[in-house]
């Protein structure tokens, strides 16, 4: 099975969901030129189906092999990793002082998410070393910078993120790894870490481990944990006192270890902290916001591999007649389009407004774009992760009986799909994150107003007509769940609480509903142009509007259960769930 | 992970949903008493408990293996196996006449959903000898019943159906294998036939195989198919001319041999007529029809094993307070346990329903049973295995990132549920015979009023006053949605197939409300009356609020998508599916 990168896709919603002209007039992108970032998409496209693609169903079936503290990825995943470096694709978002090419996040998440189509369990080793870059780039020193930012970003060496351990998950507070100081300003490091994603491997040279531990009297909880840079290989070419313990066997993403990581077994394992003593959980954030709306775009990138899969089988497969002939799969197929290309568009918003963020010269601008990023990724993050899990259940249907069979593949985007939910974050924290941080800063308002605006300007009749109503219904529902979860958050967090997940899903539908229409409405003023491929833009009017009447009204339906409170929830005592 | 059947909740909903107490009324059940249908249900679930269960995550792990044609199962299934044949507990619902107990199919599925919860991919060998038994009961000569049934009810011999072949899927008339009369007055079977479930195994002696087969000259489609037994060991004990080439490498249920069987490579294989020439797809309807409900019913037992499974681990799990204290945890479990609940109760009464039309002396009544147990098949199938997939999911979700890692089992539940909506007609196929097939019977109208008697039967506050309105905008939406289908059905088949499976859902989620409720109204009467455990009784009164809050809703919301017509789903030409 075969990936094509949906490259006129991409840019159409790089120019106009996420104002890619725009950020190219701001000094930090001049060089992001339209030609350039069509030339980027379609040479990373021949990155990803060339080379990642057909990897992946053999990572899939002989996965990640652990043996004595060394890991083994399957023949052929070295080679491509060696092509990724050396086309230079991982210093693509990175600063240009430390041999990054300074192009814009959101071109960096259109290349992640080919990358990610093509092969999700390889992916990940390059995105965890994009937030090992964030991480040292925001809180490192100097002299650590030139020693290892340089090397994370040519690709030559990758990262990884320690942040669980066996008795700390999502409460990262609990962490018990320890941090002793030594005469030579460096720190010995002891602890072990779970669920460590590329932690050990034969693809590159060193391996870059960044760990969450504590100092000595550190105070306890969050507030006590410090971050450390923890090289497989130090800067004399030794190897550090550290060793992959053991790998997971896990229900998809076979070729990505996740490794047990054990630090300071002989009691010499060498770290150097970064940023002041206790401030990790800072340069932790740092690290995991990107992270997080990364993660949001696997969502897209397996949603696109399993639509795409699905569909050649259904122009394939002849059940009376082909399968694409029948409403039924019809339906399917269109579902499958009209959400992935919602996320799709809800990702690039949110990364283009952190480069908007990082590119605007005014303060307030800033503030503003940072804000939207911000209120964004907990719904980028948690809608798209759940909508790659359906829509690739939903291949699986489109291929009946054999979706049920390994050797299709189809049902390996199910599997690898299942964990981006959890990661980064489960998406029951995102929604909380959300409604008990996000909101209260307000950027709902203004965002609110924009939706507004798109659908005012839908004319009243017609495929963009039709749009109209249901978007409608959905703005007035979002906002009055808005205004009652930021009402209640004050006098009763279980009550916001209860109601955050359903919010948040309602939350990713109208925004989703809302840049569909956008596009609707630009594919409609190009063909009245005449610019473009009218058959591109005639199915871009078709799709927002199946969304909008098909889509959109299960999302406004959530008000009810948004708003009834906490109470029912804890309404049983333990023993009577069960029966 | 252990299983515990919920004897409790079953024979709450044996009583209050199935009217078991009017089954026991009927001629043909009056065997079964209160105290034998309580020492059945504990019974067996000791069996599913102490023997089925403890098999699961190694049949998962080892799978069935094959071999040279022979497929072996793991150690412990064949002594499994013996239990459940001395136990007779696949002789539950069968014809006394033959050796069966003569127990009401509605208890036979209760006992099923235990096995299942326990053991899927096991399970399915029972499942489908009991087909076996359904249609030889049906359309076999009185020789071949005393011949073959009998071992099929004792359980000393275990059955297939054999109906997929490659180029044949859910397009049946599509079928090759052949059949060539013999002097004798035996046939001479020739094809190849895939995915047949329990093919070939070590657990029984013989395996009766049931092969649908053309006859010389035979019409074309449907109506040239013939039925045949077709034993793996003939009477007079020698094999016969059939093989198992190949098992399949599925996403789950891997202690269920898939096989692709070959019939004939010799120009041997001795096959006997069931029935009349070319009348086989009748028998065949009659072996999938109690099918349908059966893998219905699958969807109830891993729902309840994944939610048992996942309330075990959120009592112990702790991230800063234990899991089950946050409320978005709470939420899932109550969403779990409350859907188990809508389908169990829903797989029930439709299993009654055909005991019903059974035993019912009265013609008009057994034509009404009759009808309730048809227009409900393709609900049950559809709605239930639907929901087993997302409840196993919601069930990974709660476990967290140990939910993806195998060792657990949650994922297991994930894999093996995953079948249940393709196998034994798509759940597309599903909602096609709903609209298509069953609405135009009409039996809808009756039991939408019931649902109404029900909603006027509740009180106007209080936890069940709370249900009233969901459920009142629920079967108000379901009643449009099937008017506006059967009248379009006859101008439109596009449209109403458009809509068809957001309708399947919608019955599904109102029918399942209505029968919380109903609990929810016995639950009150009985509490009120001080019978029966007041935890137990209170805790379905707070359920049946919760779904008619939480989901209830979400089927309402589809009466659009449900009446928009089947003009957008062919608005792209299939160039423009892709980007």
């Amino acid at each position: 099975m075969t990936y094509t990168a949906p490259i006129t896709e991409q840019t159409f919603v790089l120019e106009t969901v996420a104002g890619i002209g725009e950020i190219q007039q701001l000094p930090a992108y001049e060089s992001a030129t339209p030609d350039l970032v069509q030339a980027i998409l379609v040479e990373a496209g021949k990155l990803a189906s060339g080379v990642f693609a057909p990897l992946n169903r053999k990572g899939d079936t002989e996965g990640a092999k652990w043996n004595d503290g060394a890991v083994t990825l399957p023949a052929g995943f070295a080679d491509a990793y060696r092509q990724y470096v050396e086309g230079g694709w991982g210093s693509l978002g990175a600063d240009p002082v430390y041999g990054g090419q300074g192009m814009p996040f959101v071109l960096a998440s259109a290349v992640q998410e080919q990358l990610t189509s093509a092969n999700m369990a390889f992916s990940l080793c390059m995105m965890l070393t994009q937030g090992a870059i964030e991480a040292l780039g925001a809180h490192a020193s100097e002299d650590q910078k030139q020693e290892y930012l340089t090397k994370l970003i040519s690709g030559e060496w990758t990262g990884t993120m320690n942040l669980t351990e066996p008795q700390a998950g999502s409460d990262v507070g609990a962490l018990r790894s320890r941090a002793e100081p030594h005469a030579d300003g460096s720190y010995r490091i002891t602890g072990q870490k779970i669920f460590i994603t590329w932690g050990e491997h034969d693809v590159a040279d060193n391996i870059i481990h960044l760990v969450l531990a504590r100092l000595p009297d550190a105070p306890g909880g969050t507030k006590g944990i410090s971050l450390f840079i923890v090289p497989k290989i130090l800067p004399d070419g030794s190897r550090n006192d550290l060793r992959c313990v053991s790998i997971e066997h896990k229900l998809g993403i076979h070729a990505s270890p996740t490794c047990t990581m054990s630090y300071g077994d002989e009691g010499n394992c060498i770290g150097y902290l970064v940023g002041a003593e206790n401030a990790g959980m800072r340069a932790m954030f740092t690290m995991m916001n990107h992270a997080r709306i990364n993660v949001g775009m696997q969502g897209v990138s397996v949603a696109e591999r399993a639509y795409q899969h699905a569909l050649a089988f259904s122009k394939e497969r002849v059940q009376v007649k082909r399968i694409i002939e029948h409403p039924d799969v019809r339906r399917m197929l269109m579902t499958m389009k009209s959400t992935t290309e919602a996320i799709r568009a809800l990702g690039y918003l949110n990364a283009a407004a952190v480069d908007r963020a990082h590119g605007e010269s005014d303060t307030e601008a800033k503030r503003e774009w940072q804000a939207l990023a911000d209120l964004l990724t907990p719904v980028t993050k948690g809608y798209a992760t759940d909508m790659g899990v359906e829509m690739s259940s939903l291949a699986v249907q489109v291929f009946g009986g054999m979706g049920f069979i390994e050797e299709t593949g189809a049902a390996q985007h199910l599997r690898d799909s299942r964990i981006a939910p959890i990661y980064e974050g489960t998406n029951g924290i995102q929604a909380l994150d959300l409604v008990n941080r996000k909101l209260p800063q307000g950027r709902w308002k203004p965002l609110f107003a924009d939706i507004r605006e798109t659908i005012r300007a839908l004319p009243g009749d017609g495929d963009l007509g039709a749009i109209k109503p249901y978007l409608d219904d959905g703005l007035a529902a979002l906002e009055n769940a808005t205004v009652w979860l930021v009402g209640n958050h004050g006098d009763g967090f279980d009550d916001a609480a209860a109601g955050a997940t359903p919010y948040l899903r309602m939350f990713g539908i109208v925004a989703g509903g809302w840049l569909l229409a956008k596009q609707a409405l630009a594919a409609s003023e190009r063909l009245a142009a005449g610019e473009g491929d009218p058959a591109f833009l005639k199915a871009k009017i078709v799709t927002a509007r199946f969304f909008a009447e098909q889509i959109v009204p299960q999302g406004t339906a959530l008000l009810g259960p948004i708003t009834r409170g906490g109470a029912l929830l804890f309404a049983l005592d333990e023993a009577q769930f069960a029966a």
